[in-house]
């Protein structure tokens, strides 16, 4: 069967629980590795080098550009965001699946330039829920809430870009939905056409008189 | 999400253990059912009406035929086998996932008539195994075996017309596998198409001003 890894891409609304999921599936099966997105916005306390992002400036960023080192990049906010194609190349390789966690863009271009990714759409059950999740944190400005909002309505209009979309209305079972797509989309006849054709030629030299 | 139940479709090699990856997964998860099929041959010593098949004669199995009674239904060795349709379609609006063991022939033709059912073709992870586990039943004659070998055979060319491929190497894995399948299954896009729409119509009443 195929060696490779996959490419998971997850999108979904602010608020619906990307990065809990994310921890939960890597603790629960070591096979999931996180590729780790580069910016030139500046860290936030608290962030590390190498764990939310990897940080630099401009002139890196686009010499990055340059020399195709991306999968995908966007600007948000007057900011560059990309992801660093050598690792996630490297770790495919490796048999590794990569979980991408990246805005809807981004994920439009890798899908373009990766056919066989997976990509994955995360909602709250209702918009109800959406909303509490948001206002439940209690660091942001009605305005920054409104803002995310507003956003999860324009994505909404997208979702039909996606293949899959998860109801994170319990992270345990959900991460788990997450592994079924994966290892459903492991089985896919159209990825395995090598395995087949071996099997097939193996079968009939054996059977066929 | 989507209610309605998914059906599935088995498919495989004669000796590939369907029949034990089907117990293993009804015995694992509770909202799975098995299709029993209808048949015209005659009971095998051990067999049990309404477990292995539904006995029937002739007469009974064309009248089935004539008011549209079978999902499909195709002749071996001169009997007649079919998968009764109201089962099937009561179980799925119940929310179970059905089951169906089929042959090849009756898998398409399944698909054509109910094209978002799942079909997933089971196989040994070589060859040899396979003519391993056909010897060592050691119920068969020779050519009985080499008969079921040579279907094999003929039936890796039509491969690809399944959408997974599973390997029965290990049956708890390899039934964890075909639940994956399932479970990513439900969770794409295309089958959660009113959900999706029902979500966006909720965000934009909220969001947009």
């Amino acid at each position: 069967m195929a060696k490779k890894g996959l490419l998971i891409v997850l999108s979904g609304f602010s608020g619906a629980g990307k990065g809990t999921l994310i921890r939960k599936l890597m603790e629960a099966h070591d096979h999931y590795v996180l590729s780790v997105s580069m910016t030139t916005r500046s860290p936030r306390e608290g962030e590390q080098e190498g764990r939310e992002y990897f940080f630099t400036d401009e002139a890196h960023f686009t010499e990055m550009i340059d020399r195709n080192g991306f999968l995908e990049h966007a600007v948000y906010s007057g900011n560059h965001y990309g992801t660093p194609r050598a690792f996630v190349e490297e770790q495919l390789t490796a048999g590794k699946d990569v979980l991408l966690e990246i805005e809807v863009q981004g994920a439009l271009q890798v899908k373009e330039r990766f056919p066989e990714a997976l990509l994955i759409y995360v909602v709250t059950p209702t918009v109800a829920e959406l909303r509490r999740r948001l206002e439940g944190r209690g660091t942001e400005s009605a305005e920054a809430i409104a803002r995310r909002l507003k956003r999860a309505a324009d994505e909404s209009d997208t979702l039909a870009s996606y293949e899959y979309i998860v109801i994170n209305d319990d992270v345990t079972r959900c991460a788990e939905e997450i592994h079924g797509i994966v290892q459903g989309a492991r089985c896919a006849t159209a990825r395995n056409a090598d395995f087949m054709e071996e099997m097939r030629k193996a079968l009939h030299a054996a059977f066929d008189h």
